[in-house]
């Protein structure tokens, strides 16, 4: 049976040492003292160890069971989504207008971590939910806000969003669901949605679908599209529910993984809804949900890859096999650990740098978002958007990565699902898919965030790591983490500088590098973070404080990031540079 | 549903322009025109497409199920089984003294492509007995072989090999199945055996376990193993069948995928053994079955990346998502077909310049062990020896991602198993575990293969390479080619010096790098393949001969290859030469 731990002095050293969060001027940070924090990371990992670690394994062997029209969840995702409800953790950052506890998002994001990587597809039932709430929050009107928001905050009800179609995906503008206008203001929903995560279940009183349709004789494809509230029951003035509206689930998809959450198949026939936002503009209020989500799913990526290693890790201490080539280890024992062996060795570091560095990536962008949410700080908000396609495409990337790589620590008990590692991997897996596939990631980094703003945002980060290697580069044992930082920065650039200068010639020299380029930017985030964490460890122990041990761990292991996938860039670079014509060569009929 | 087509017309490309196999001297492939191999193949691909694909799917939604001690197959994998038998396809190269037909492996190894292509948990039944029959023909007295070898090669009896032990697998040394011997000659075996594929089921009137033991007082460790041939039902002195033996499935695991082949727990209970070869010498007769079974378990691994590749080839002409960025390609309809986007085309070249370069590795290699056992060729041998874990190890990894890469060309419609792409990933996955995990084979390249006979093959390997590219480096149109051929070459090369300078001060130093190795090694022997395909299309394109277009697009594929993927090379270099430093920095007890 596999374990989750929840990582509390790897978080807090994120936050304190390495953002430094206290001394932030960002509204609600003073708050955020290392006590506190602590306290509420080792609440929320008791909740993630003792109560849905041990649920993972029941949602992926059970599933969610479709009945008469009604989904059940698995064994014991009522009582544990009731104990998350009474603990308020669902309302964690949410606005303390509507019920929540109005804490900075950088904490909801370590405690998202946790939850995500004990149950990922439990935590979607919560995680779909506060999507929503933030697209009615940003977009509803006073009178909407009131009347969903708070059951939304508390988990009572819960939300869903509701994109794809069985003949699009991506590709939003072919959409076919309508939404017909009513004398009385509100939208008749007709469609099929496919692909609805939590879309139908039996965790709460009421669900809120966010829905997106084209209202018809308004504009042809995507910009025709707008976004409704469409409730499971019709939801009375005086906020008790009423009638069941004409929305329902047809089907549950079978899944590779995630079995805990309901995909649902879902058909609208004359739905009551109502308008959220703009007309036509549905797109525009989606995006709220979609950010939000994205940098969500990079969370899932590597807190997927985090458990996996976790138990890679506690394997490869305890079996035994084989002796050390540099002379037993083990004598009492008739073989040595695994762990002994460098090429198990090189397999768990680079899991535990990629964990570690994805953590402390993605706990700067929710720092940032705060920054930019709280404090209006607007360079934050350009600096999100241009890293959230890499936050979402290299960590889920990576994510399963090393989920497989986790796996392949135990040999062929990891091909079995008794030891649930197969799970790990398969859960991982569509963190690559959802929220749009990491393709279409890297073309929206590549295609739209590089030129955002006349590239404001890009030049801003490579300044930023620019003075940080001129700030630190001297320093003490830095040369070899700040070094190949400097050179995977540089290959960076010069791959953008590819992008500028070919892809004006020809749109395809750029797009056959988008892949690539979002893989190399990862790498340079991830060393910028393996940077500044060196850096907080290096204070650390100056400063004589904490555990030493923990702190040298870091600089070990920002040194094999350093050495061992910082130099990725140069391969990622070679390929970009090779242009689109050896991609675009062939004929989709040479094929 | 997803489909499967034999690539007939590459595999004859291979056999016939690469390898020019009707030019050789060795035995036997003089027969082997382009005709009577097209034929073959033909009809080998009509089974693979009409009988064993639609069963791929039942499969892995049936799989296999154990009642009252007898394992059901699933739906129509009986009738398929005796289709194979019937039409001879389980004998093709055996030795006709047994009834087998006696074609080169070269031949058996396309058809073995095909069938492991189409439905892979299904091959594995005959593909087990073959090992076994390899197994007993090179170590058994002739009383063995003509007892078990007919039946064998008809498949009328299936085989298994017996080696993991809950506590052991890697480390056979571990071992603590006993033998003991009797008064008759024969042993009674006892112990526990796991993850023993084809251990028990429905297809075969008895099964040839070959069972790895200890004797009693023999040496300790993995000096003191021996193997043992231990009938599922004894066989009788006229052939027929005797009393069951004590041996008996304990349970079949749940895994992760290759449902419809049984993983069997099998207990023996003083079963009866007869030793095969020498005592104490087993694990030199499970070698016979070892290198065998790795060299199609690599087959195995691309043989998933082609079909799945096969299926995201359809997809991404027939679905319709968005527009080409240089200007609508598909005006008629409401969208353009996904192959039109770069990133797209980018990753169907990837799975389209692998498969095709695996199937020349695998096949050049079947051609060397034909030289070999034909012609006695020693050279060819040690060659063999030494791409044996570059092609179970490089091959299952690569054959991996591309089943997960041809899974995301699908999108959400990957993730659900409806389409059949998950199943191609979760089969694929096994691939890099079973038959030694690939750090196993990274290990045994690196530690055992590059010293063996004195380096004699690994510097064959680069002569052979550098003449390669002497001779035709020149050559109009091969300089794209052979320029990163010899550039990846060069950092093999480097990496196998530092290996020797850094690896004698310290062993960690070269095995800390021999998984970069065993990737490098791969991508240099699969640009070797690209260089002589493209040789060979330009001499087709020359002689003006067959469909041009294949030709040229072997050319541009060739490219592709060289450009985005040897670079590929030089990370690895540079993560070897970082040494065991960072990789071994960390105590055990400070991750």
């Amino acid at each position: 049976m596999p374990q989750y731990t929840a990582p509390t002095a790897d978080m807090q050293f994120v936050l304190h040492n390495v953002l430094k969060i206290s001394e932030s001027k960002t509204e609600g940070y003073s708050d955020l003292d290392s006590g506190f924090t602590g306290a509420v990371l080792e609440e929320a990992g008791k909740i993630a160890s003792e109560v849905l670690s041990p649920l993972n394994v029941v949602g992926d062997t059970e599933g969610c069971v479709l009945e008469n029209g009604v989904v059940r969840t698995p064994t014991g995702f009522d009582e544990a989504f009731k104990l998350m409800k009474e603990g308020g953790w669902t309302a964690l950052d949410c606005d303390p207008e509507y019920g929540g506890q109005g804490m900075p998002y950088v904490l909801a994001t370590a405690v998202g971590e946790m939850f995500s990587g004990a149950n990922i597809a439990f935590n979607m039932y919560q995680g779909l939910t506060h999507g929503a709430y933030s697209a009615i929050h940003a977009h509803g009107t006073d009178e909407q806000k009131a009347k969903y928001l708070p059951k939304m905050v508390s988990c009572d009800w819960t939300g869903t969003m509701n994109l794809t179609e069985p003949h699009c995906g991506t590709d939003l503008g072919l959409m076919r669901t309508k939404a017909e206008p009513q004398d009385d203001g509100s939208f008749k929903i007709t469609g099929q949605k496919i692909f609805i995560s939590a879309g139908e279940h039996d965790l709460s009183d009421n669900i809120i679908h966010l829905v997106l349709a084209k209202i018809p004789g308004g504009p042809e494809g995507i910009k025709g599209v707008s976004l409704f509230i469409v409730p499971k029951f019709m939801v009375n003035d005086d906020g008790s529910l009423g009638d069941r509206n004409a929305v329902a689930v047809g089907k549950i998809e079978e899944k590779m993984g995630i079995h805990g959450n309901s995909t649902c198949v879902m058909n609208y026939d004359g739905a009551t809804g109502y308008l959220l936002g703009t007309e036509h503009k549905g797109m525009r209020a989606m995006f709220t949900m979609m950010n939000e989500a994205r940098i969500g799913v990079g969370l899932q990526g590597y807190a997927q890859a985090e458990v996996a290693y976790q138990n890679a890790l506690i394997y490869a201490k305890d079996r035994l096999q084989g002796r050390a080539v540099t002379g037993t280890e083990n004598p009492e024992g008739p073989a040595d650990p695994l762990i002994v062996h460098p090429d198990i060795r090189r397999n768990l570091m680079d899991q535990k740098s990629f964990t570690e560095g994805a953590r402390a990536f993605v706990m700067w962008g929710a720092s940032m978002i705060d920054d930019h949410v709280r404090a209006g700080d607007e360079l934050a908000d350009d600096m999100v958007s241009l890293l959230t396609p890499v936050i979402k495409g290299f960590l889920t990337d990576k994510g399963f990565e090393c989920a497989v790589a986790a796996q392949q620590v135990y040999g062929g008990h990891g091909y079995i699902e008794e030891w649930g590692m197969s799970q790990f991997a398969r859960d991982a897996r569509i963190t690559q898919i959802y929220e749009g596939a990491n393709g279409v990631q890297a073309l929206d980094l590549v295609g739209r965030k590089l030129a955002l703003n006349g590239g404001k945002a890009v030049m801003a980060f490579f300044e930023m790591i620019k003075s940080f290697c001129k700030e630190h580069g001297e320093a003490e044992g830095m040369a070899d983490i700040i070094g190949p930082l400097k050179e995977a920065s540089k290959d960076l650039q010069a791959a953008g500088m590819y992008f500028m200068q070919q892809g004006m010639k020809n749109p395809n020299n750029a797009l056959s590098g988008s892949y690539d380029f979002m893989h190399m930017m990862g790498h340079v985030c991830l060393g910028l973070m393996w940077g500044r964490m060196a850096v907080a460890a290096k204070e650390a122990l100056a400063a004589g404080e904490g555990d030493a041990e923990f702190y040298k761990a870091k600089l070990v292991t920002a040194r094999f990031y350093a050495a061992r996938h910082l130099p990725a860039t140069k391969m990622h670079l070679a390929r970009i540079e090779s242009g689109a014509d050896t991609v675009m060569g062939l004929e989709a009929d040479h094929f």
